[in-house]
């Protein structure tokens, strides 16, 4: 007997089953179908995201199967469910085709960051949990990754368990913000899981569990003594905490060692780390360094560099770990191709607001990479059988505003979309995720800066091929034509 | 051999465990301590909390144990622990004591939700899971009271799953979501394993899986004959999807059966919701019911329904699951007495923000109820050992501007923690779900519309008895006084 699933194939909406219940009814269930995962908008007003979650999707994909007691529960519904359903999910496994960006791609909006080809059956299942995995990863990665554009080579801690929306955003949370640039994270369980560096101090309770702040501080480096990090605003910070700590990085220097560093938990960490510096320089600890926490996030930390905070590294919490000013991603996975009469037919979701027409048919994405500056100049999403010639001068145009138009020369197109899974066999080789942090790091220096700055950056071009184009441009008029004629022509 | 638990005792802040090291190494591991858990402000600028997470978290304490994966993953560490401590880690059980406010109850800040009694070494280790938990659900809970409280009797769903920071916060946010008044959530798994009603419609994929609208709602209908939503925003609201939605309501009538509901996802849902509701009475359609969905949350319901727009049910997503105004409560979780010498000694965290400043000692919370109206006047703090008269006039004061006063006559003083634990062994009897749901309910009939209203709410009186309001103000001078004797008298 096979063991449970780490998740339940039941972690998914009930329109899910409830359509996987409708097809079968209708013998369509085998139907063969392509979906498309990606946003549309960027959060934070950032220029870019950071792609994460494909291992937490593989996992899941692998090991997708419905209990006896997912079946009896889904039986107690009363729902009207034909018993022989129960059957097909007993037998259920993804046996679909998976393509995706790695993970740490830099990646924009609209472009397909997955596609998906198997029966609808199966497609319509699995939609759920993929957005809810890789729309939080991703969220955090990309938040992770503008606290490290404005931190330069500070070190980064994550320590927002305590405030992430329940356990697995805490774990996840933290690998994605490792992914997005971030050193090491507070979270043992998630140091565990991923090899994650682990790091943290100590909390106010340890002061106050002392008859005063000396002695707490004295029986601290007395467990630690090579990697104390003492926690100064319990009390006073200047007049009480950095005159103890002093106290006792002079007692360690005695012995040969050295106070690690000081955290500074509260008021204006601007002035204070200031003050710290100078006494602990005063004092001759000038290797001591100043870690800080307290609500940072990226724009904090660009104006205490901006005053200059004299601090080494940052501890960040809460608003990273829920993406505090924009908690989701609000990605989406849509139908985008049918296989009918033995070919792939393109199909659409109309909306009043174009942004959100989907664009129809199975497709590739392309990153255009300029020869001569070796950096990006736009990606192009095409049909998923068009090759692009490099060899002759390529033109790209805004698929909005069409006139916006560019030829370019010299240059190679690198696909982005790699295959994970054929058929349900997983082919893909999983890095390890140093190997995602550091592919995340080397994709940053494809990008000029007017891309990657935390405000106001340039819109990076992500263009379709004319023979895209042309296929949305005529599917919209087919329909609109269709819905046009059974209103009688109004 | 035990099986390993649910929830990792490695889920925790990496400085818990240093901090339990250094007490062991200093020979205060068993240090009885007191903490309260509790948070400072109301989110989403409303009048009131609603308490929810205790579940989960008493099954934490009850399951949390070192496995050998975990203490061989610490030794891993290179963090110089003696291989003596993690003997104390095989052995770890909770053993302490825990006093909770139930799940449901309508709380303010800075009144202690839960209170423990135990050793530093435990109390330590379990603060980071117990605010991951109970801050996550008591945010959602809350956001979903808000959200019931502007649909009246409405049916809310609970949509979110996809746009959840990942997997718990999608199942336990569905359950803080039906105890604050949802009445269903789509995710099966929170349905499986709480015993939430669960419902669902039908995606914009099922209708463009069929060569027309009208197909796929004829085959939609098929399957579910006698509870089908129709989703109408596929292609053209009232062009295409209504008008197709009407023609298989007509042909189900013919069958003797009724089309359930149609579902607007998308475009002016005031606008849309009351042409649907003409076109379908004008069909003779009048029991159809109208579901609406489409990043709704509080305001825009409210707005809606103001605008008389005629929506019978909601299916709320991003806004409620990831509480998208304030995704963090920002819960805390404070040492507030320590075991002295045969006595508990209060003990206070100082900050330069008073309202930052730790209420110290172990303390009870009433809530005060004017026999008259049936209405609270307040809630009072008090050291654990005072008793409440309710035989005589009481006098309520507000801890930092203290000359507001108000004196009570003929009321009850209800407590509101209640014993959960007692040295380690669970002796609470657990309610249903449904239970807490009701509960909640019933709560919010103890208190003014003043305070439950979902803009600029009146503030209710959290008041501290004169005895903890003396022990506070105490304690700070003689903290003052001996940071100023250290200081020269500066």
């Amino acid at each position: 007997m096979l063991k449970s699933p780490e998740i339940s194939a039941l972690h998914t909406d009930k329109y899910q089953i409830t359509m996987m219940y409708a097809h079968w009814k209708n013998g369509s269930h085998g139907n063969r179908r392509a979906f498309d995962l990606y946003f549309r908008s960027l959060p934070f007003g950032n220029g870019y995201a950071v792609f994460a979650g494909l291992e937490r999707a593989i996992r899941y994909l692998e090991e997708l199967r419905f209990t006896e007691e997912d079946i009896e529960y889904l039986q107690s519904l009363g729902e009207g469910f034909d018993p022989a359903f129960f059957d097909m999910l007993r037998n259920f496994r993804f046996t679909g085709d998976l393509y995706s960006v790695p993970e740490g791609s830099i990646v924009f909006p609209e472009e397909p960051l997955v596609r998906l080809e198997g029966s609808v059956f199966e497609l319509q299942l699995i939609e759920t949990a993929l957005l809810n995995f890789i729309g939080y990863q991703t969220l955090i990665a990309t938040k992770a990754a503008r606290i490290r554009h404005v931190a330069g080579n500070d070190v980064l801690m994550e320590f927002g368990t305590r405030r992430a929306q329940e356990r697995d955003a805490a774990v996840w949370g933290a690998r994605a913000a490792y992914i997005g640039g971030f050193d090491a994270t507070s979270n043992t369980f998630a140091g565990q899981k991923f090899g994650i560096p682990t790091l943290g101090t100590h909390a106010h309770s340890w002061v106050q569990d002392f008859a005063s702040e000396l002695e707490a501080f004295r029986a601290f480096v007395k467990a630690f003594p090579d990697q104390a990090i003492l926690l100064v605003d319990t009390y006073d910070t200047l007049k009480s905490g950095i005159p103890h700590a002093i106290q006792v990085g002079l007692e360690l220097k005695k012995q040969g060692k050295s106070l690690v560093g000081i955290r500074l938990d509260s008021g204006d960490l601007a002035y204070l780390s200031k003050q710290a510096r100078k006494m602990l320089d005063a004092a001759g600890l000038t290797e001591t360094r100043i870690v800080a926490s307290s609500d940072l996030d990226e724009f904090t930390i660009l104006n205490l560099k901006a005053q200059g905070a004299k601090i080494d590294s940052w501890g960040v919490g809460t608003k990273l770990i829920t993406a505090y000013d924009q908690p989701a991603l609000g990605a989406v996975y849509k139908m985008v191709a049918r296989w009918e009469n033995g070919k792939w037919e393109p199909t659409i979701k109309i909306s009043s607001n174009p942004a959100k027409i989907t664009t129809p048919g199975r497709k590739a994405v392309y990153r255009i990479i300029d020869n001569q500056s070796g950096k990006a100049r736009a990606d192009l999403i095409t049909t998923v059988d068009e090759t692009i010639d490099e060899s002759k001068p390529l033109t790209l145009f805004h698929p909005l505003q069409t006139f916006k138009r560019k030829k370019v020369k010299n240059f190679r197109a690198v696909p982005l979309l790699k295959p994970v899974f054929i058929q349900g066999k997983n082919i893909y080789q999983l890095p390890s995720l140093s190997e995602i942090r550091s592919f995340h790091q080397s994709q940053l220096s494809l990008f000029w800066e007017e891309y990657l700055r935390i405000l106001n950056p340039e819109e990076y071009p992500v263009d379709l091929s004319q023979k895209l184009w042309d296929t949305k441009q005529n599917l919209l008029q087919t329909i609109y034509q269709s819905i046009k004629k059974e209103n009688g022509g109004s």
